[in-house]
């Protein structure tokens, strides 16, 4: 049975040499190892004694074929492997790694095709479950073909509440922002954030505005600032801003990259931060936080917590506990200078 | 053979389930269905039916098991996800996935008990390959505990000589900044760096000063500025260079976030830039040098083709060509409006 293996230079005894030499069927010899599956006491035993006679250690291969179980996860991210989807990665890789459960990467690079292949490749390397992540936090459309697999969707809920997903909860996120600003006396606040089609800018926007309503304060310049994610955007939003509203005292921005710039132009244009106006951005993104000037307070995700969570609950939902539904991670705020 | 699979949903036929219909091995099953082996020719007559009755689709697990090949690589990462190694590790999979190959993620992060662990999980899974890769370029011990399984170390080379190995051209990156500024006429250049001991910094550093030597210049300030690979480093050696080296006219920066912190210090001070003083950059993270203002030229390291040719070496290496020894990649400058 040396074709099992063309490895020659492992030098590893296989299962089937342990069968050939019990004068047994692989399948057999595997039941006898394993302790699974009836058969005569004399039979098991001389499986036994030729596993011990060669030395034999099953490898993962042999194990999984005949226990029914990979102890392999497929993870998914849908947008390359990014800031977002990093942290979650490493959450899951760190939860799932301790039981001893190995990850196969699929980058899917937000493709509908990459992510049939990978779905039909994870389907056929039979893994125990699967973790789908991704960039945007916008509900997404479940996997198709997935054969009764358990999944679970993280950062990026699944469109489908009968799934299991794990997300970040953005409105909690806006509260600990906007909170501490009023707490700390500030009462012009602009909120300023990413486009208006992102479910994340979105929900932290309507949070905003409906706890500012609440403390009998109107959104300074009258409207949520919707834009893009960048610097350059921060920068320019922070003019009109201050055109449209000079005695704005505060901005609750939609990420850290806006906040950055929203500093750079007040530091610019003269006006101290937090002194004169404060600032608070999103993320957490330690890259841009601490080289912003000040350094930021900020609205931290816990992506790695996300991950985690999901690679638990996946866990949970292949030794056969399910619980489906969306459960919300809560946001952490990190204060540090500017506000 | 019910126990051979747990899971009842999938309802897939097992490879075991055919031996038995046509009362064979299910090693002699196998080698009639990949073609391999010596047997009668009835007796692959009688597999081949027994499959096409029970519609057998072999799974990969039942595959690899008797082909002696998982189809599965594994990608070791020694410090995280971070900015480096996931355009290698993309480009790796990217070249992978086109083989069919999947993808066993494991991230040490720069924990020698972690790598041991996933050198041995690695080894029982029977990986055909694995990459390794990280953050830093200098050279790294060879992984310990591989049994002959073919292995390539992309950005960080191994020390061995005698492995495989793809590294970027420090020198010729540094050569494409020093050149490039050099032909646009500034004659006082400056290199401001990140720490001595990591090897891209002393690289880089030695070929900028060599090839101004060359050309009958000297370092402006008379030293190479070392520190870290910081924007507020770059603050403060800018304004550093400039007491000591009034008369500079360019700066080479170790990376983006030290040559953003320049051209920010530049600004502020009055300079204009590149009119006044020409900045380049290294690593084209986007990020960092688009909201840089101006945007930033900087030096591409072409990570995702470090992730390609270590992959491609890798699969040639399963193939059974060897080719040791480091192999490096060129960089390409990306001229944007810093210089």
């Amino acid at each position: 049975m040396a074709e099992t293996d063309r490895r020659p230079s492992t030098g590893r005894v296989t299962l089937a040499e342990v069968a050939v030499l019990a004068g047994v069927s692989v399948g057999t010899a595997s039941k006898a190892l394993s302790g699974n599956g009836r058969m005569r006491p004399e039979t098991r035993e001389r499986v036994l004694k030729a596993a011990q006679r060669l030395d034999f250690q099953p490898n993962e291969q042999a194990r999984a074929l005949l226990a029914g179980r990979t102890w392999t996860v497929g993870l998914i991210t849908t947008d390359g492997i990014g800031r977002f989807s990093t942290p979650v990665l490493l959450g899951a890789e760190d939860a799932l790694g301790a039981g001893k459960i190995s990850v196969l990467l699929c980058d899917t690079r937000g493709d509908a095709i990459r992510e049939r292949h990978y779905v039909q490749t994870l389907m056929a390397r039979r893994v125990d479950g699967i973790i789908v992540t991704g960039r945007r936090t916008d509900p997404r459309p479940p996997l198709q073909g997935l054969e009764n697999v358990p999944t679970v969707y993280a950062l990026a809920p699944s469109e489908d509440p009968a799934d299991m997903s794990v997300a970040s909860d953005d409105e909690g996120g806006a509260r600990l922002a906007t909170e501490h600003l009023i707490a700390s006396g500030r009462r012009r606040i602009a909120h300023v954030s990413g486009p208006a089609h992102h479910a994340a800018a979105r929900h932290r926007a309507a949070l905003t505005q409906d706890l500012l309503g609440r403390a009998g304060l109107e959104l300074s310049g009258g409207q949520v600032y919707f834009g893009d994610w960048s610097e350059s955007w921060g920068r320019r939003v922070a003019r009109t801003v201050l055109r449209a509203a000079p005695d704005t005292d505060a901005f609750f921005c939609g990420n850290d990259q806006i906040a950055r710039g929203v500093t750079d132009t007040l530091r610019e244009e003269g006006h101290r931060v937090p002194d004169d106006i404060a600032v608070i951005g999103y993320d957490n993104w330690d890259i841009m936080a601490l080289a912003a000037r000040p350094p930021l307070t900020t609205v931290d995700m816990n992506l790695g917590e996300i991950g985690r969570i999901a690679a638990l609950r996946l866990l949970g939902a292949i030794d056969g506990s399910t619980a489906a539904g969306v459960q919300t991670v809560p946001c952490q705020l990190v204060i540090r200078e500017s506000a």
